[in-house]
């Protein structure tokens, strides 16, 4: 008799964690992503702003898998779903399923407003990354070459749309990359006069956090020289810059960090999905209706006892991932289900710039030096290998010593 | 008085070893360079083949300048010289010269066949390295994925065209990468069954170096799998692969390390070129009749007494970087001009898997392991900062032990 064969869309922190717990189950686990990669994305935005570089912060899902051996991998994008058959289509192909697992994660969103994209990019992957930093860079690169005071204004204008922890932490790393790292680098130009501009719709920046947590993110950015526009929604993006309600902000390097839109995999299964794309799953993390599918991290809308929302953030994926994999064992091996799936806080992390981060775990509410450090051994932590660790480390010991950023490079084809 | 302008096209080794020689020159220097950044080219190869990356063998021309205060940097592309009206124009401005220095480098030629390059990407850039590791990657990934044995073939090909040093160490690295790192990875195909193929139209491979070396070289890389097809010109590339004489090789993925082609100069100055398209140049580095340029590295066609041609490598371009800033000195701050320019050999380096290199040096002939401790030790010498150092270091560590490469990553537009 064949296993079960149980297919993992995305290899993301829900993914992989679903496969990792069915490393001993009686089933056959295929990977299915399209990128060759998994991606340790709470520090993609230090890609973005030259300080890292992107081998530091992802891994092969192959090498992942290596010594699971009842796992295999397949780089590739799935196209569509077909529930009734229980098919996965990959690139084409046909990939059959009696366990589906839902893992595709989230895209930015432009509230519609997809011609924005082209204006404004998003960060969520690799190459984002890289062109965020060639964006970035090319700007004082510009800058420097120009000899138009309007134009070097606008070249040494930085807007980032979205005051979540992304937004925040690509504002206040670009603020220091430009008041330090390249303040001494131009001989036209003074970087250290850049403006770096943070637009949040809502009214304080962390909306997930506790209010005291944002008011201090708002000080601390503010000392970084960061500019923040609070309660003002972004009206328009195009090649001159943003509109931010009816004021106009001339900008040559605008970034969005709002909007989180998922995956298609409500359209996949031909089901409703919230206002940002989200699936509905019940307590098993299932979608109504679909005994065989699973729906994780933040293709999934769950929420625990009381109606409270599992916010968007690795450690709930990796909860859900593992929870999925014990319902997926009891379904095909026999056994008691698991009972309903509840998120554990694992707290809510975010950095603002050197020595200044905030930290929210239950009770608990830290600020500054103490949450930046703990937050730095955390990610470290979190890395997959030694290697990465000891490289990530290096680069973070000579950027706090020296101020220097080591992977301030201009790559891929200029705009 | 305004102090004389000294332009540098091209931060290369060549270009910011003169720089460097002005530093306490009473002159103004620019470097203008298309990057923002210096290349350590001899690495470049493992960028290409997963082992490093990009940032751990660049570094910002501008930090590098960062202390010379006579010195500024203009990232730009020339696209002409008027050598009536010592004038560079940088993307479309003019830049005023007293002395011009041209260090432009070589890119790679197809020997008139540039519909080729399309098919068999060459290697020179950060950009053409990452390109050929997505190449590289997504062959074995497609591989796993098809069914059919003669499209698995094709993509289980690797063609190298060319045997000089970057050619052989791709091969090398390239044949390592498939038998050893990739090959628990997969589970539909068996990487080490890869088949790589070094075409050199010439007679031997590693043409510079001692014939003895040359046939080391050849054993080793049978040693490593890799097949030799030697006095076999390549005649065609193209979407299917390559044809080597009258024979085709199929194969999904060709690699040009053949041809070296010097930037414009020469077109630049209205003046002949050699068949690779290099200046000749007097020995005292300047072309004839043109008493404020010098041109130097893979730009010039220059000879040590005897005729002996000077090789197109590191060495050469420093030792005339330094000449020619001595030179410029002796021109604009008075003094005596130096005597000719010869080069002082530092001996030829080349890899070709671990534990066995090459080394040639005067009278001095070394081969494996102590040649291959001694190629890395000095590589790791010649990078810019002790931070790259130690980042270079931990990844070889980590390579040699574990037989892991740290950078296998698809990024990147896919084909």
């Amino acid at each position: 008799m064949t296993k079960p064969r149980i297919v993992i869309v995305g290899a993301g922190f829900g993914g992989l964690a679903a496969a990792a717990g069915l490393e001993r189950a009686a089933v056959d686990v295929t990977v299915v992503d399209r990128q060759n990669h998994h991606l340790f994305q709470p520090l993609l935005y230090q890609v973005a702003t030259a300080g890292l570089s992107p081998a530091d912060i992802a891994w092969p899902v192959r090498s992942l898998l290596r010594r699971q051996k009842n796992a295999r991998v397949l780089m590739g994008e799935v196209t569509a779903v077909n529930p009734a058959d229980k098919i996965v289509v990959v690139d084409g192909r046909p990939v059959p399923y009696d366990g589906l697992v839902l893992a595709t994660g989230a895209t930015h969103g432009y509230f519609g407003n997809d011609e924005w994209a082209a204006h404004a990019p998003g960060l969520k992957t690799l190459d984002d990354a890289t062109a965020i930093r060639r964006r970035l860079l090319l700007a004082f690169e510009r800058a420097e070459m120009t000899s138009d005071p309007e134009d070097c204004a606008r070249l040494l204008t930085i807007v980032i749309v979205g005051g979540g922890p992304t937004g925040v932490e690509l504002a206040g790393a670009i603020a220091e990359l430009a008041r330090r790292t390249l303040a001494r680098d131009f001989r036209a130009i003074d970087p250290a006069r850049t403006r770096v501009v943070l637009v949040e719709a809502g009214p304080r920046v962390l909306a997930n956090f506790p209010e005291s947590l944002s008011a201090y993110t708002a000080r601390a950015l503010a000392r970084l020289g960061v500019e923040l526009r609070l309660g003002q929604p972004v009206t328009r993006c195009d090649a001159g810059g943003v509109a931010i309600g009816e004021a106009r902000l001339s900008s040559a390097t605008v970034i969005w960090a709002a909007g989180v839109a998922a995956s298609p995999a409500a359209r996949w299964l031909g089901i409703a999905s919230d206002r940002a794309g989200r699936v509905r799953v019940t307590d098993r993390l299932q979608p109504a209706g679909h005994e065989d599918i699973w729906i994780i991290g933040d293709t999934a809308f769950a929420t625990n006892p009381g109606g409270v929302p599992q916010p968007g953030i690795a450690p709930v994926a990796k909860q859900q991932g593992a929870y999925v994999a014990r319902a997926i064992r009891a379904r095909f091996e026999g056994g008691a289900p698991p009972p309903p799936f509840v998120y554990r806080d694992r707290g809510l992390l975010a950095t603002i710039g050197r020595t200044a981060a905030v930290i929210a775990w239950r009770r608990l509410r830290l600020r500054g030096w103490l949450a930046w450090w703990i937050w730095g051994a955390a990610h470290v932590y979190f890395l997959v290998s030694l290697r990465n660790r000891l490289i990530v480390v290096t680069q973070w010991l000579w950027a706090y010593l020296l101020w220097e950023r080591g992977a301030r490079l201009i790559t891929g084809r200029k705009d």
